[in-house]
């Protein structure tokens, strides 16, 4: 019973032991250091998901600030495969991107993989995929990326990419994709295929490339970590986050396949309200009396981890909240409330931005700057605006 | 020692017998009946192509005239992987697809796989192969396709042939890519998917498809025979031609790999007469006296195969040569200088053809109606002309 928890890219299971983790996968602690130096090199104040350390491990984030000072610069790259609607834990990484997009002035890459979708789900159609594309693309536009320094493609329109990939496709043989992905013999070809073009953005500038993303997405960036330099560019950078609870509790993460424990961005604000009240796992005592008297657990409370992680930026009321509750002066009810109020205004204003979205969805596919540097690449020039 | 010969994609071995082949593969006979419908059809005379059988097999070809008979109407496709100069043996299926595309007036489709090339061949780079493709489809375009009916396009570069490839890969898994291309657990996983971007092409258009290709290719079809109509469309038709026999003996096909044993559509016409003088193996007896007395082998003889095959388009004036050859009245050296002659007159306008295809590559792999109509299908539509 060495292992109470599991994390792959396919599956999260358990209370996550996140320092375990850093051992297992062999990455680095994202340090206090490298917290402080990003804070003065940014001239900000860092936001709560580096303050609160919901980025907790990285690969080579110091050589990324390194060649930040020196001048050399870098980019962001990030990803959505779009198999279904986006939900509150999706769309947090893309908050912490849209920080470092901002303060360092860099550009971003978010590949949306309606290929990989399509080729991983037998259900799904190609159709089904794009359809789930252009939702998800709306939701990543409104958290308020620069259109002129964020280029969001789809694998299946900006096929440039497949150009690309081939030299990576030529590094890697089936033993040591099946190694990484769990591939078999009867894995489809355009599943094996796929790693290669899942790294090929990390090679879009000849500069260092940061993915912020959820931990269980690290072994796919292991490979490319070991041809990049032979193919003269650099190993691909990394921030991980930890994981954004169910509301069911807090082993595993939220999960699309399962709608009650997750709170949809296209969720009507009311309904959500009514899922958090029904189903949120609290760290509250069985009765009032006990509640009063022994006070609460926060640790084992999805409320609290929700607000920590996300809707409390405000650290002091956090702190107040946190010991309240330990002493008994809060009631779990109380905290949904306040829980479901910040959820339902972040809703609200998400989705407003959302409807402005579908306006800027050609500036960020197609006519923005860094959009139009790229396609310009991809277009042969006799068949040029 | 039942197996004298060999047919794979990979290997051409032996002296083959064709008629057991069709058995092999499971292929039916190229007909008297099939060859005079195709001349009533077409309202012309056979080219030697089909009079003399080198196209002698096929898959669905009577489909094929049904549907033009019906105006359905079909579409033909065929390619070239890029690896290194053309030579004689590679031209001659294009000048029988340029005699289909003429008489039946349909689309031609053809795919330059430098990306397969790239992957396939350890010490090509992907610049080589984009070199070569340049070269290649100089070759390609100086037959004399119709501009406006016929698409060259370079997988590097039509990168929406990913985009087509992507259901296709669905629909192969790796054990059946295995069976069909013999993959390893070496094998690269650029190599593992590249069958679904050989396939796509056949699904160009909602129309059958037909493929002129030497008969070693025709297991790369089967696989997509298999699911092209749970796709929604036709499986794809075939006609399968023999193989343009190396200088140096019947046995096998002309080589690339074997300088001596090939013409380069780039030779200079000086070197290759020396090249067919020195190396082109005869039927004729060891000494004159014996050749007077017992005559010559047309059936051994690479020098009347190649006339056969292309170089002599006159049927009376090559049964004329048979004979006279069966009845020693004629000598080696004079069948090789008629050759030499002939091959020369061929290189010679071939490469007056090439210099003017230079001005031409525009038109058939971007400008050409058929061009731009598939390139409007890749380009989203703000980034349009």
């Amino acid at each position: 019973m060495e292992e109470e928890f599991k994390v792959t890219p396919w599956e999260v299971e358990g209370i996550i032991d996140y320092n375990k983790l850093i051992e297992q996968f062999g990455t680095s602690p994202l340090t206090d250091d490298l917290l402080e130096r990003t804070a003065r090199l940014t001239k900000s104040e860092l936001p709560i998901f580096f303050r609160r350390k919901f980025f907790f491990s990285h690969r080579d984030y110091d050589k990324v600030l390194d060649d930040y000072e020196q001048g050399k610069g870098f980019f962001l790259y990030t990803g959505r495969g779009p198999s279904g609607p986006m939900h509150i834990g999706h769309i947090i990484p893309f908050f912490a991107t849209k920080w470092l997009q901002e303060k360092f002035d860099v550009n971003l890459y978010i590949q949306i993989t309606d290929d990989e979708k399509f080729l991983f789900k037998e259900n799904l159609t190609f159709e089904d995929t794009k359809y789930w594309a252009y939702q998800n693309i709306l939701d990543i536009i409104a958290v308020g990326f620069d259109p002129d320094k964020t280029f969001i493609f789809q694998n299946s329109e900006f096929t440039k990419i497949y150009e690309m990939a081939i030299p990576i496709a030529k590094k890697i043989n089936f033993s040591m994709a099946k190694a990484v992905f769990g591939f078999t013999e009867q894995s489809k070809i355009g599943m094996i295929f796929f790693p290669a073009i899942q790294a090929a953005p990390t090679f879009f500038e000849k500069k260092r490339c940061l993915i912020p993303a959820a931990i269980d997405q690290d072994p796919y960036w292991r490979l490319q970590r070991d041809f990049a330099e032979s193919l003269g560019y650099y190993k691909t950078a990394a921030l991980h986050s930890k994981f954004f609870p169910p509301l069911t509790g807090l082993e595993g993460k939220m999960s699309a396949s399962k709608p009650e424990t997750a709170i949809y961005l296209t969720d009507n604000p009311e309904e959500a309200g009514k899922k958090i009240w029904k189903f949120a796992l609290t760290g509250g005592q069985p009765t009032l009396k006990e509640q009063r008297e022994k006070g609460g657990n926060p640790e084992k409370c999805v409320v609290f981890k929700w607000l920590e992680i996300f809707f409390e930026p405000d650290d002091k009321k956090l702190m107040e909240r946190y010991y309240a509750c330990k002493n008994g002066e809060l009631l779990c009810g109380e905290c949904k409330r306040y829980l479901i109020q910040r959820v339902q205004e972040f809703l609200k204003e998400h989705q407003e931005k959302r409807k402005k979205a579908e306006k800027l969805v050609e500036k960020f596919k197609y006519t923005g700057k860094l959009a139009q540097e790229q396609w310009n690449k991809a277009i042969p020039d006799p068949l040029k605006k």
